[in-house]
């Protein structure tokens, strides 16, 4: 099997046409895609429905081609929208296919494996049972892609919130939730599913952890994993990325985690490890190998960058999030050379406080 | 002489505290002082009145121990407040002295003049007039400093605009104004103050320049002039740096132009040029030798950068001039290492499109 | 023929659960449904795309229902969405039908009719050719509807703006655009369109007209005109609304302008028309039989509201016509007392400076 | 004795103009000011530095003419900034002064008294200890203001807030603190000054309040209680406004609760217990009668008004409390006719979920 990668630019939240390009010049059968993940032009927080609106034009565009109904599309294809794209980032989306056959390769080539947990009941959302069973579908998702936790490199999740309705559900049961604070919710998932990641792939002892600890013990976290919450789903989503023996293609994956939002470094031994090592920025053939960069970013919860104040945490005008995402796009984009840098917020558990996972797919070199 | 830089952490827009230990712990005298750059953490347009009120604590802090009134303080020393601390950016600001004496140096050592224009009136801004004027007493300012022409790295000035009032004084008297909308007419003013730079340092022909250019012939900029709009005043006020043989000390000043907001490769010019070149971040000791990073952001009218649709021109949430300078500061922070860098906003014939001219201030080695 | 309006509120801006109720539940078929206007919770500004979002939910939800593909809808119903429920403002949709026969009244009943204009060149945009062609529209709209003149309470317009591709194809043709400026031209074209209802209903001298009096002579407006600006049409689409001998039902519609944007005796004008006089907020009986509140907002370019200063002009992190509905909003909601009122923005030529045209749509009493 | 109130218009948060002209003008000493409240232009939430701005300049501006250092001001005149004009909401300040003598009365007339708690330790705050300290202050404030319970009609109240410095503090003599969040500090704090004056005025129960209740049991309130948080203090400065016998003057104060964000009838009740009946707007003699408006205003948490959902809570681009501030603006200035209006923001304990108090002080008729 061979895993696909295109990046294709978008000029709204509902563009389809690059995808529709794609499918319909015969680069990808529509019943390869298996993951398409979007960054959206919206505020990444909770009023952004430029990830609905995506969610639904991309579903619609490949339901036809797919020969199913729109709303059966999301069981076929893990549709991933994240929102925001401050300062430089560009609005795109990657489109990821599985191929049967395609050219073997002497070293490992990327891989890619999704999966499911079960539905979620609202009192398990950002406690250990979201925790263990996200755990436990990582590892499926390891084991069907035949990718080692050694070589896991970027693990996508969504993952499901709560509302007022599913919190009333729950205390109708007699059971309490996490959390009565709706958007506290989104950041107590997002946290628990990277827990989740953490514990499958040993970056965390299970006897670390604890309903507690989530979105309170910073010290313990995932150099992989990066999680986002919506409304749309009660259970969690997986995409594995990873390399593999048994997959063929030229694309290779390497990450490495950013300790603050300015942690170039991190960067630079991510194309390191893929020979695309640079004095300054990226030059034109090497930009070219470049076919997706993956980041996640989050504002400091101390309140400084290296013993200087940062005012992202204070700002009643802008979400956090969004600065740091303007940041850390400005960081990788400076060395990159360019733009559409799939960069998302809120890194709960996900690298240290301030941090964040980094992730490069590239071309190996001809 | 030798020119003194003193870069200080503001933990809030009024915060003198660090300038006043400076000051009452001997290491620069009151009087010494010629210039306060400040880089506070308002939205950097219309409403910011972070900037009126740093300007009027320094004035105020100052003040007694310079013995005059805090009204006074303006005249003596420029005070210049620039607005917007997005993404990593930290409060600080760079206070400039001059002090007599200093060890003799070899190469040129940073050296710094300032100078006014007349005031001007409301017909004035942001056409010929305020042009040319500007470009005389930048030519005072070289002169009195003995800067050459090809030394000068960065001249930073500060600007009126038009209000409701004063477009309809010069109604009365029978003359329009360049634009009747006022916010308009702080870019239109900082046009014209940095073509003025321009006209004085050669960057372009008399000729080129009209009323009309202003604001309209992107093709016409200043790769040294940083310049921003205030209401407080009605002329321009400058500030030049650059090195000169006939100043002392280990400070040197550099500067290149971006050419887009995620130009990373001028900043490793600059860099080499002071001898601090880097494969990645600098390290400890280099990074100790930066005394200040100096900046200009904007958002590329062209609404792209390198071919990839940017959305800061049209996001109604947030200020384009606030995502630009949120990515600048990622850009530069990432090589620089940390992050109290004077990066400003509203860039209009300063660089070109998306650009802007950028400059270094550093110790020279050891 | 009689004239059905239902008011729906909406969960989210692609929420069509209620408008499918009211047809799979029989209260209204879908081919009788004419137009419907929704209020959607994004900014109402440059990039609120819930408008385009609750547009294609709308299309494809009556389109099955239709017969028809989703594509085909618009031609069919007019779909206006309106951006913006700050403050109180409850997001909603009203669906305006036709149905044949219905009670015949004494009195004149509410009449609707719909119009649309031949598409435009960019060249004509924001000028006299989209001035006159919306007032022959207007015309027809009214001759169909059996509306005379004087009985025309509101014009609901949806009209086209300028993108840089338009502008750059006129230009290529040798044309220029009425501006060169993608926003300004959203605020150009809903001015023309206001002042083709104005012509139309002589709200306004033709004499008095011209390209230049677009957006700059703030003494031309009509009364009864409500305009916005969408990218996905060329042409003017036009709904008018107005009372009858020809239609039947028990609704009824009347009008006024608000002064400003605290105008409240307007609104006690239209109530007492209606026969809904009260000394303070609306009793449970007579709210009931308000149907729907139909209004323009926008902030005073004065700067003041009977000659004190208001800041929504000079706000740079909420922009004026978010502030002007969440005001107006709540001017309406304290003697309508409820909050589900159609207030939208950006009034050019729609009422004096400041303030803008109001209707109430009501049952009569019983 | 009696007390001045005098409303003045700010250009700027540090316009102090029309202050000076008072005192400079003979119409105020500045010895008979005891007050100032002031409706400052900032976003009202974290990062409003318009407040402490302003604070600033009416210090420095009233210090030379009561012969102390602005640093002594605050002791002798209670500067209450709230920030946050939303809408139409007019910059102004009220300027309250006692001056001894007056023309005697047959009714009661305006009164004021200001007190002062003890300065409270960082776990002491949002809990018992602060409210009860409060209750204390206030019973201090009316005995000495000779104010009755039954004729109590606002409490203003600054309080403090927790930063991380006193949290760390507290931790380090073994104390928790009621929260660790600072911005949920300010909630806390407020909530448990105004719980303060419900316990002072025999609104609540003693044995209905804990801890725990703070921000948990809205069911508990003042209907009398306005309260704001500040960093720049660790008491409770309070600020009680009522009727008595003992004082002179034509002023006279009335309040009542709103029961949600668009419930006029309790402005009308208002009204009309001050003689200023009227059926809609107020007419220039009555709106000339009325000196000062006050009232809070806030986004009901069950997200919904009288039944139709609000956005004001899922808003990530405009913080909830702009919001209401601008509706109840609105709701308010449509029947006063004037838009120079003390509405604040965040009614934690100050009237019922989504309500507030409301206070309006007016001339006696003559």
């Amino acid at each position: 099997m061979q895993c696909l990668v295109h990046r294709i630019p978008m000029r709204h939240p509902a563009d389809t046409g690059g995808l529709l390009r794609l499918i319909d010049g015969g680069t990808v059968a529509a019943g390869e895609i298996v993951a398409i993940l979007g960054k959206t032009e919206g505020n990444g927080c909770v009023n952004d429905f430029t990830r609905a609106y995506a969610t639904a034009a991309f579903a619609g565009a490949v339901a036809p081609r797919l020969g199913i109904a729109a709303e059966a599309v999301p069981a076929r294809i893990a549709l991933v929208m994240s929102g925001g794209t401050e300062g430089a980032l560009s609005p795109h989306c990657l489109v990821f296919g599985v191929r049967d056959g395609g050219a073997p390769v002497a070293a490992k080539a990327l891989a890619i494996g999704t999966a499911a947990t079960r539905a979620f009941k609202p009192e398990e959302i950002g406690r250990l049972p979201q925790i263990e069973a996200t755990a436990a579908a990582v590892r499926d998702a390891l084991a069907a892609a035949s990718i080692e936790d050694a070589d896991v490199h970027w693990v996508q999740i969504k993952c499901p919130l709560l509302t007022s309705e599913r919190i009333g559900e729950a205390a109708a049961r007699g059971f309490d939730t996490a959390t009565e604070d709706t958007y506290a919710s989104m950041g107590l998932s997002r946290g628990a599913s990277a827990l989740g990641v953490a514990l499958a792939l040993g970056e965390v002892e299970r006897s670390a952890l604890s309903d507690r600890a989530v979105g309170r013990n910073l010290g313990l976290w995932s150099g992989r994993a990066s999680t986002s919450a919506g409304i749309e789903l009660m259970h969690n989503e997986i995409v594995v990325l990873g390399n593999s023996r048994d997959w063929a293609g030229d694309l290779v994956i390497a990450h490495d985690v950013m300790a603050d939002a300015i942690d170039l470094p991190a960067l630079k031994r991510v194309l390191q490890t893929l020979g695309l090592a640079t004095p300054g920025q990226l030059d034109a053939p090497a930009a070219a190998r470049v076919v997706a960069v993956l980041a996640k970013a989050e504002a400091a919860r101390s309140g400084v960058i290296r013993g200087q104040r940062h005012i992202m945490n204070d700002d009643s005008d802008i979400h956090a999030s969004r600065h740091a995402r303007a940041v850390v796009g400005g960081v990788l984009a400076g060395t990159i050379g360019r733009t559409d840098l799939f960069v998302s917020g809120g890194a709960e558990h996900q690298g240290p406080d301030g941090g964040g996972p980094l992730a490069v797919i590239a071309r190996r070199p001809g």
